[in-house]
């Protein structure tokens, strides 16, 4: 086995890693999601930033064995993508792995989908090493999840690890998703800033947007909210409680139904305010297991390039690839 | 393979049954569970139970291949449970195979889970049979889970299937597991009775009492329930308008997570109120549902004697038996 590249595709960000033998990134690179601008400018944007990770590794793209992609949306199988929600005109079937492998000069593309990978990567290389079954919690834009059992992906018809669509309130909160009371509805990244927007609406006052123009953020990244909270914004920290209250009831409850060794918590939300709020999270959690040892909650081993870094596990011919499509 | 027993223990009765070849209850016994008098007396009664059983089928106890009981309580190994939180002196380790195994002459009796057992069941014998992977509910006294994933039982670490413990009220009605807004703390028979006394307390009508009085039962069993629907008894609707929405919930998220091809609703309650109610179920969980083609919801195939049915299958070696312990 030799040196392989992995591309995240992310809601906000694009994030492109070139891994060693050891499966150790040597070269990364991230870029805004040009979600705006549809299929074709993405699988551009995604092709560059594997480039920009080979040139800061030192590695020719053609000297890679080839290159997975961790996407959100349907895989339609040969590398076909469709339906993804986060990205303008990509309802429709997107062949992802052809224009990124020929953007880059014929390299082998293979695709899988991204909260599966990214747990797989977790599994046989970060946190979730030491366990036999794990529920990945991928906290960001979104919230995703995978789930492992007895060391192989579970992927049900096509579409299992939706916590983020679990109902954590009933007729709660709007979601992105179009239902209500969804997890992802109060800790989904998307949804915490269009909150804040709505209660700006309503006169409260939040340094979230100002902190986000001065860094030349389009969005309330998790980065513009560790700055307020550093700042004593009120709104900031009342919004992250809830978030960290709706992930705990529903981690709990879905560890109460799935009784796993442990719950990886990842995600660009995940990497960052985990550790800083894991014995919080554990506490909040607590009053709702079931089971007298309830599952371990660590924190992604992986780091925000655990996306890509899963990713390129598609390629590894000596661990298995199930969510390759 | 030859016939075979199985005994059910319930949290209101206990249900024996003796199988012919082809896993038909050929006969059946049941009797409510001496719940207030220990293991010692249970256990006698389960064999009274399976006594009975065989003298219904014309079968003597010992031409049986063996007797399979399903149990709730946890299993620790050479059919020996403990921490039958319903039945009274039950939390120390009590040999409950080798006593039923000895008041039945000798007979081999194997001991498994008995959410997992009637799972199974259904899986092998029942609805669940032409699924790949499946969420039984078992909706009774409490409400009790199993899980089947690519045909085989899905334990996690020997509590798995929770889904009565998953929570659909943050801070909600106290459950009889001590915590607050659990699905059972709702649609259990049990916690609705409770609450219907709490409601009468409270200056509240019903006929329920009068008609269990009548009926000659200790408790609001299902029957009741149904029999105060029929007078039409506005609490008696309102309970369980409230149990099929949460349940329909709670099923939804579960079915989030776990994508599996069906849910089979099983359970005395489900049995009872799953084939009149089954499309009110199915409209209350679609508005919480994620897949575009949710899981099928079907109703257990094997009534109210699957659990039992189920049990025997711990016996037939040409089934898989993944619950025996």
């Amino acid at each position: 086995m030799g040196k392989t590249g992995g591309i995240d595709l992310g809601g906000t960000k694009i994030q492109a890693a070139v891994m060693d033998e050891n499966h150790t990134a040597i070269g990364s690179a991230r870029c805004p999601t040009p979600a705006s601008e549809g299929p074709e400018a993405t699988a551009a944007a995604m092709a560059k930033m594997l480039r920009d990770a080979a040139s800061a590794a030192g590695v020719e793209v053609s000297e890679l064995d080839g290159v997975g992609i961790g996407t959100p949306g349907e895989m339609e199988g040969d590398g076909v993508v469709a339906n993804v929600v986060n990205i303008v005109d990509w309802k429709d079937p997107f062949p992802l792995a052809a224009t990124v492998g020929e953007a880059l000069g014929g390299v082998e593309v293979k695709v899988g989908n991204d909260v599966d990978v990214a747990t797989w990567g977790e599994f046989k290389l970060g946190a979730g090493q030491p366990f036999d079954s794990v529920l990945g919690v991928f906290w960001g834009t979104g919230v995703g999840g995978g789930i492992v059992l007895n060391g192989e992906l579970w992927g049900g018809r096509g579409s299992a690890g939706e916590i983020g669509h679990m109902v954590v309130e009933i007729d709660g909160r709007k979601c992105g998703c179009g239902r209500r009371g969804c997890l992802e509805a109060y800790a989904g990244r998307r949804s915490m800033e269009a909150h804040a927007k709505h209660l700006v609406e309503k006169g409260h006052k939040t340094k979230l947007f100002e902190i986000a123009e001065k860094k030349g953020k389009d969005h309330v990244t998790s980065g513009v909210i560790a700055s307020a909270l550093k700042k004593h914004d009120r709104m900031a920290a009342n919004l992250l409680e809830e978030a960290l209250q709706m992930l705990a009831v529903t981690m709990a409850s879905a560890g109460n139904l799935l009784d796993v060794d442990a719950i990886v918590l990842g995600g660009g939300m995940g990497t960052r305010f985990g550790p800083v709020y894991l014995e919080e999270l554990k506490t909040l959690m607590r009053p709702h297991e079931f089971a007298v040892e309830p599952p371990q909650v660590v924190v992604a081993g992986l780091g925000d390039l655990g996306g890509a870094v899963g990713a390129s596990l598609l390629i590894d011919a000596t661990t298995a690839t199930p969510a390759a499509r």
